[in-house]
């Protein structure tokens, strides 16, 4: 099958690579409907995440079930599903308790690389969720945003603790960053201030329920969010960028007692522990657990009360993925579907 | 008055200050019946926290008012009163919220100088707690107790979300860590780890409600919570130090989805950010927003249903202070009661 492999810094190439096949019987092979290029895809290809020699790229994934193995008991050939960055047994006691991408049995999806035709997943019945049948193509770019960028920018909103009567703050414009605008709404947050500079981001971001832009950044940006909320800061501030700087924007921004999520990887952040002591905020984050968003998430893009696809502004055949990573690293798109 | 005056590092001496008198119209003045010396003072008093030319110390007080300024309407002379180490409105957004340690009109009372006779208290409706009437002598240390180190381990424990059905690991064995553990113990978690090596300490933690003790510390702590945990970490760990290595004993002692509630005060610590984002924790923590506590906690000791003053095992005239200093600085002392 065809799929995408880094070979070094902005070397993305399409390639042949062998066809996934079952290895232990509670996998599922999927043929992919459509995968996409993540922004945390964006570290290795510029050079900041090391790799060892060429690494099968993607963890982003929807599609058909071809296969799957002995034990698998719940996901059954023909189903549309979705799944996520982690394959997860659901039934662990971290997973029970909601953190499915911590899952004692967790297995990452990234090193299998879902920028390809088919993919193996692990641990299918605990990972996969399927739709209420087959979409309309329509609703794939949706059902693809759910598989990670909606579901991560979600589990900010909560772990910010977004909901009627907040303010919410979203530091960091990218998909992620623009699905926590969709989320916090959702949630029924009162104000949402996006933090962006870039208008055709701005302009999804009061679509998807902004009320607030702000352009400044930094401790510039954090004065604009004071003046925003008498002088107090946000209840709840989204962070989905991962520097030091972005971090720091996202803490000071943040009133006493106020809630912080953060999704972005923290790349090289070091977090100083007297500021934060004084801060008085609350820190949640890391790698979304996206497996216990999906359900609703799916019958939200389902019943087409919401529409992340909207993220993806530029679609590409898989075999031209190379160009797909040049536009997101250069900013000119927000987020790049690949069809297999 | 004669009060205890910090000049340099290991020097404490106790010496004539002047009276405080009522310098804004909504202070109180008040009698001290006892006061302490608190963990957080050893920090200047072993030079790694530097001050600026003699400082009168002390920030943990209770005792009875003596004189109210004119804008003063709860609080009346007579009045047996306890107070916390910042001086709060109590009803600006923030302290609402239940952050009055981070007050937007916050005083902080360390500067005023507790260890002393008389003590200054701004803002004294917003800050000052009465009893019931007037206590027996044996209940005034648990009262003193409140002002600080039982406040500061209840917030803890609510910050780490201590409750039934959780495991809590508790690290730090001074007075705060200890009644983080009798905090824990009074919101019902069903298992409390104490990490202690001190023979005195580890009975008053098992007095207090531990139902484990663990000497190892650092990386060797973390793999025995890990034993007692079913490989997973705690659901809640209570940090009550405030080193870099205590801080990341108490993240790596938690499971993924647990809660951190961090009291000791921050020196010298940088958090890692990829470990943290990886960690999957909730970290919360700061200066004790003990005022929101106070009224719960004065009527269970009045009620004798909790007995925090046991933290005290040595009890020193106020002219005795540097003794008092010196024991709690070679850990002699839990922690050492003054009277004025």
């Amino acid at each position: 099958m065809r799929g995408a492999v880094l070979h070094g810094p902005g070397d993305v190439r399409v390639e042949d690579r062998e066809d996934p096949r079952i290895v232990a019987p509670t996998d599922a092979i999927i043929r992919l409907s459509a995968t996409c290029v993540c922004g945390s895809d964006l570290w290795p290809y510029r050079g900041i995440e090391k790799i060892d020699g060429p690494a099968p790229m993607g963890h982003e994934y929807v599609g058909v079930v071809e296969e799957v193995g002995s034990d698998v008991r719940d996901v059954r050939p023909g189903q549309f599903v979705v799944g996520s960055f982690f394959a997860s047994d659901n039934t662990c006691e971290i997973c029970r308790a909601g953190y499915q991408s911590s899952c004692i049995h967790r297995e990452g999806i990234g090193a299998l690389g879902a920028q390809a035709r088919y993919l193996r997943v692990p641990l299918a019945d605990g990972t996969l969720v399927a739709t209420p049948d087959v979409p309309s193509d329509d609703l794939i770019p949706g059902f693809l945003a759910a598989s990670d960028v909606l579901g991560t920018g979600w589990f900010a909103a909560v772990a910010a603790e977004a909901r009627p009567g907040k303010t919410v703050a979203v530091v960091g414009d990218g998909a992620v960053g623009l699905l926590g605008v969709l989320a916090a709404k959702q949630l029924g947050a009162e104000r949402i201030i996006a933090m962006s500079r870039h208008e055709p981001r701005q302009k999804l971001a009061l679509d998807y329920g902004a009320t607030d832009i702000v352009t400044e950044r930094g401790d510039d940006g954090v004065a604009r969010i004071k003046d925003l909320t008498n002088g107090l800061g946000a209840h709840s501030v989204i962070e989905a960028v991962g520097t030091q700087e972005s971090m720091m924007q996202a803490i000071r921004a943040t009133r006493p007692g106020g809630h912080v999520g953060y999704v972005g990887v923290a790349h090289d952040v070091q977090l100083p522990g007297e500021e934060l002591f004084f801060s008085h905020v609350h820190l949640h984050g890391g790698p979304a657990p996206v497996r216990r968003f999906l359900p609703d998430l799916i019958a939200l893009i389902w019943n087409r009360q919401i529409d992340p696809g909207r993220v993806f502004d530029l679609s590409l055949p898989l075999e031209q993925a190379a160009g797909g990573y040049k536009a997101m690293d250069e900013r000119r798109a927000i987020k790049v579907l690949l069809q297999p």
